[in-house]
């Protein structure tokens, strides 16, 4: 587990902001749709979320440019009951309908101690450890679930079925980054199967599936990954992914996430449902005694021994590092993302932001 | 994944339930904690939970006898906010604690929609899934979790910290039974390797550690277990094991898992902490729409095509058929503990359950 390093140009995060926020504008977004997406794909680049981070900028663009999510929505809220509310993202960006709950249940929490959003006919909203994480930075506890299209398949289902349905949970430290976990119930994500397919190496056993539904550790041969817990013990993913599929269909409106089909080969399907949870620690506790529980029991997770040349680390520890080393030396972009970059740049009239510090190219090497 | 057999009397769920309250009763357990426990434990062993079903009475007997479980708490119940509330389970048993703490959330959820409940100063309740059906039988959705004392070594580590710390859900189905999910985050229970003790059989790759931290897949030599998803994927189960804890503990103002001891060996540590969510699916959606569309999506789950001679199944559905079967010719009894419950019958002078069927003896068999 560590965070892979990325060969390419640094740009510091409010320049990288400003850079996606107008790519977005450009392409057709309105401002705040512009503003939520730019602002999720930087927060998840910053920590190393390097999947769902800027990498995906250039996807929503085209998103936004060829309609397939709607780039001006009405976004509209309603209370549903004292603790519930619905976001309707009217086909427009995850990212602007997922910021929107979240702020929406944080004002309802602060007046009923916890507060359930649902939003649907929404699109991908990227990492959703994101908004959770909002909340936290604003002193609430969140959790949060989106389900997708197929890519994993059921225990003792030879195709895919199940979406990565991630599950994002967040809460505020007194004196410290939050606690974030943000995990696929799938044992890989599928983007590991495409990143090894690049490397040529195997995947790790019990990851992935052929077409006929067979166990591969090929890469190429690779067509649906499999829930965490693998071939024995994969009915602990799966039904964890049943859950958020339950949370983000019959508690949203929409349907379930295998019904979804992406509009265009690559791209994400449009008219998904998200579930957030916000709670105010105070409803429950004592500040002061909430705070010493969860500062005890980071301390003592923490200091656990290790493997030879490994630490026991709390949920989002390396992001946290992560992200302290990257607010220094900038965000790296990786080659192909930089490219996309300085195309989309030119053919929108945005200016390319400026590099912090680019990679020392080997003697001799390509400039 | 299958529900093992177990060779043993079958008595009626009524008539086990009667006597296991007779015998908690007898063993000092006041009217209310009596009916609770038996409650649980008949509930888990009619579904096929027989891991924490009635073989676990005789232990509640013991903790009852030996005032480890303050056998006539005074439970209490406060409303923290109008979603909130906390159950003070005075060191009784969990069950009568998670019972109450269902009974207030659906009182709660009721009126504004969701409510969280968290139970404080409590003690083992079983499985924990059997609380949150208890909601979706009266038409509400439940999230359950409970921490518990050291079992489970965390990603990197060499020795057990987190329980085994159990996630459960259930949501309501129109023209069925609740869908159920309750799983632990450890790959697998720590019964598992009893058992394996017991057989000789070696435990799956990946699921044990021995004393000096390394895999093992000697049930003698293992004394932890790992999170799901193994040696490559643990930090997904350590991390939902982190959350647990956080719910149980911090929300709870109990400390964490790894800093209670049972109080006597092989017993279950006291004052722990549960965190119940409950949710009214009316205050999300209409009630038809809801239903049809997880209706749809259980019916689209469980039609998926499977590996040869399996069935793709939702969360719980292998329960459902056990507990179809189980209402036919009664609960299964293993040896074991029907010798406990006719030992503690003599001693409590309590009577026997009328056995229903008992397992044919092959001719020459003793009596």
């Amino acid at each position: 587990m560590a965070i892979e390093k990325i060969d390419g140009p640094r740009v510091a995060a409010g320049e990288l902001e400003t850079f996606v926020s107008a790519l977005l504008a450009a392409g057709g977004a309105d401002a705040p749709s512009a503003a939520a997406v730019a602002r999720a794909v930087v927060d998840a680049s910053s920590r190393g979320v390097d999947t769902h981070g800027v990498r995906l900028a250039p996807w929503y663009v085209q998103a936004a440019r060829s309609r397939v999510v709607k780039p001006k929505p009405k976004v509209a809220f309603t209370r549903k009951a004292a603790s519930v509310g619905h976001v309707d993202a009217d086909m427009g960006f995850g990212h602007l309908a997922s910021y929107r709950a979240i702020e929406e249940g944080c004002a309802l929490a602060a007046e009923t101690g916890i507060a359930a959003i649902s939003v649907g006919r929404s699109s991908h909203h990227g990492a959703t450890g994101v908004y959770v994480l909002a909340a936290a930075r604003k002193g609430f506890a969140a959790l949060g679930v989106t389900h997708a299209d197929s890519a994993v398949v059921p225990f003792s289902g030879v195709k895919a079925f199940f979406g990565t349905n991630p599950i994002a949970f967040a809460v505020p430290v007194k004196k410290g980054e939050p606690m974030v976990l943000d995990m696929a119930t799938s044992a890989v994500p599928f983007n590991r199967i495409m990143l090894r397919r690049a490397t040529g190496k195997p995947l790790p056993p019990e990851v992935a599936v052929d077409r006929s539904g067979r166990m591969t550790t090929d890469p190429d041969k690779a067509v649906a990954v499999m829930p965490v817990g693998g071939e024995h013990f994969g009915y602990k993913g799966a039904g964890l992914a049943a859950v958020v599929d339950v949370l983000c269909a019959p508690f949203t409106g929409m349907r379930h996430g295998a019904t979804l089909k992406p509009p265009v080969p690559g791209m994400q399907p449009v008219g998904i449902g998200h579930f957030f949870l916000v709670m105010q620690p105070a409803a429950f506790q004592a500040l002061s005694l909430f705070d010493r529980r969860l500062a005890d029991f980071l301390a003592d997770l923490r200091s656990q021994k290790a493997e030879r040349g490994q630490r026991v680390m709390a949920p989002g520890d390396l992001e946290i590092e992560e992200a302290k080393q990257r607010a220094r030396l900038g965000i790296p972009i990786d080659r192909k993302t930089w490219a996309d970059f300085e195309r989309l740049a030119g053919e929108l009239r945005v200016a390319v932001p400026p590099v912090k510090s680019a990679p020392r190219r080997k003697p001799g090497g390509k400039k």
